[in-house]
């Protein structure tokens, strides 16, 4: 690729410095740096946008704050006025597992496919612009591919290259088997690259492999390599495992203000910052500040926790919605003088526990018919809210607090 | 698979004990013996013939003994009303080798599949009946293969497994390049047992991986699973490499009588009883009388030797075709009082030397127009026939014995 960046003028060079430092700031890695900047500065040379692509595994498509780091760094660009492109993986969602080992590539119809599309594509909303973002299905070219294209895709790459992944190697050397057919999926994520001529690829950093199959395709099929730009993985709100829905430590984008202020709430104070960083949309300058002042000791935790509760409830529901979610919270966890240690349990049983044996969990009553009673008398709270219905299933999707009489408090979480 | 062995009859016995000798005599390995056994039983009970496969390279038609160890076997089930399925893998041929690196993967248009395949089939027919084989072009089946099936196929078999063919790990172990479409040949050839349901395939012995990758994926696809027979492999005339085309080291089918007895009187004495065992169709008991009388010492080698050229020949051209070469051999070599000791000498330049330049070469003249001189005059003899045209192109390919004058005498052969 011939060198962009000499044939700017004093503006462009200008502008080139500002979207290189937008787009590099908060990634883990991209690869490689000075390729990125020629790409901004072709685009702004011959004006013309940047394709930027993201992949998505159509079979998970509730859209969470891990999502968001990506969903964030492509705003970047769109905001810039370049073309981002999603991709849905429809082709592997449709064919599942060949093996039927898998529990995690599950077949999907059209049908299913459509709507986790649709579904991704309505929370994308809340982030991106769809208007004017380019939506692929990837079946459209690889269900059209014969034998004879797959052997010559085949033949761009080597075995070896394949067991540089990690988990290949790692799987190949303690013996456990890996089938043929999974050498396939980067290959497929990489040709899709080769076809849509994506000048920048957007991943975790979990991605590292697969998205950089994409570069090598792309440069044996005859093509500009794309860039590949890994975002940090964002832990969940255990503080240690990143965020999934399989793990249930997820802030979702589509849950309600409450939740999702009570649940950033709950979140470990060493990964506020990371979360100021990756999560919200705040000016770097103000992250920055927020950010000096917990190290000064000028911000108190609780709230600067408060702050990124607000804020990220105020990208998904508005200002007003974060407002009354933040009173609300106040209302249950801090006007209603609860103390400020309680013992923790960890509930390790069913999803959705009943109200009643989590009262004798906690050990508030001896039996189901004396914690009856005391729901019946109204004197156990959820949350800072009466429990009315002793049939009442609990979620405990975010921390739990149980209340019984004036004194007795427990914060309960699931495993 | 049930057992059938035990539903037959007496007779019916007695056929299955000879025809499972036969079968197993002078292989090398048979994968699983039991269920060959079985199959012919099965055979014999439900009166229907088994389906034998071989599988055939169309890019090297040149049929040559070192084939004919598989095509004798084919022709014993042949013999005993068993159906023979060839096939010709034109899929590969067309495709050729993606990479463009290797040279004997030269991609092949339907013309020359087409022209190369009939070449196969006409010097076949020297062995089999090629009027009751079936023939099948496996791109029939292999290019109607979508991704999708391709991943089905691919989910069925695991890189360890691949690993295991010795020249994939080894050049894994070496850091050599193995690209990726490499490891769809083996599983292509397995696939077409799968749509052929083969009850058998043939192979030499270099091929166990193949074969036995049919009966893999055949059980995979849920079919009754091929029992794999292999051959040993023939050295050729220099007793050592396999005999190929490209070593120059063979005897073709479709070679003259002439030149088809002098080259089986080339090949070393410790080959001949491999030669009698895999390249003869004489019975077994005859086979093995040559071989204690030589080991007796009653049978003077170069007597066996005639009797295997003659063999050889007979089977090609018939008898009276092998009589006369046997005359031609006789009157050039034997009845010409050559001494039983000659120079020796291995020419490594062209492929078709001048033969002024080769009557240098053997030390005989000093000078290009001295040799031109004597060849003029009558007294240059090549393979005991007179040398006329001082311009002759010589051929190589099977031990060429100079002379010059009745006392000066050379063997020459290529590198």
């Amino acid at each position: 690729m011939e060198n962009f960046i000499e044939k700017l003028n004093p503006d462009q060079k200008k502008e080139l410095e500002r979207q290189y430092q937008l787009y590099t700031s908060g990634t883990q890695d991209v690869v490689p740096l000075q390729e990125l900047k020629n790409k901004i500065a072709k685009s702004l040379f011959l004006g013309k946008p940047l394709k930027v692509k993201l992949g998505l595994d159509p079979s998970a498509p509730d859209v969470h704050l891990g999502h968001t780091v990506v969903l964030n760094k492509l705003k970047q660009f769109q905001e810039n006025g370049h073309t981002i492109q999603l991709i849905i993986g429809d082709f592997t969602g449709k064919i599942g597992d060949p093996t039927g080992k898998s529990a995690a590539r599950k077949q999907l119809n059209d049908e299913e496919v459509k709507h986790n599309a649709e579904t991704y594509f309505e929370q994308f909303g809340k982030v991106l612009d769809m208007g004017k973002a380019e939506l692929h299905y990837n079946s459209k070219w690889l269900s059209a591919l014969h034998l004879q294209d797959v052997i010559e895709l085949a033949g761009k790459i080597t075995v070896a290259r394949l067991l540089e992944r990690n988990d290949f190697s790692e799987r190949l050397g303690a013996g456990k088997p890996i089938s043929l057919h999974e050498f396939f999926y980067p290959l497929m994520q990489g040709y899709d690259s080769v076809m849509l001529e994506s000048d920048i690829e957007l991943g975790g950093n979990d991605q590292h492999f697969n998205v950089l199959m994409g570069r090598h395709l792309q440069e044996h099929y005859g093509k500009e390599k794309q860039v590949v730009i890994l975002v940090p993985l964002l832990e969940g709100l255990d503080g240690k495992e990143k965020m999934s829905k399989s793990k249930n430590n997820y802030i979702g984008v589509d849950e309600k203000p409450e939740d999702m202020y009570g649940k950033a709430m709950s979140i470990p104070d060493e990964l506020m910052e990371k979360y100021f960083r990756l999560a919200t949309s705040l000016p770097l300058a103000e992250k920055m500040s927020i950010q000096e002042k917990l190290e000064e000791g000028s911000l108190h935790p609780r709230d600067a926790k408060m702050q990124l509760a607000r804020t990220i409830v105020s990208m998904y529901h508005g200002h007003e919605a974060a407002e009354k979610a933040e009173d609300h919270f106040k209302s249950v966890f801090q006007q209603g003088s609860m103390p400020e240690d309680m013992p923790a349990l960890t509930w390790d049983g069913s999803d959705e526990p009943d109200l009643l044996e989590l009262l004798m969990f906690a050990g508030f009553f001896p039996s189901r018919s004396e914690a009856r009673w005391m729901v019946l008398n109204g004197g156990v709270r959820m949350n800072g809210e009466k429990a009315e219905d002793i049939n009442t299933k609990v979620s405990l999707q975010a921390e739990l607090i149980l209340q019984v009489g004036k004194r007795k408090f427990a914060r309960i979480k699931k495993v």
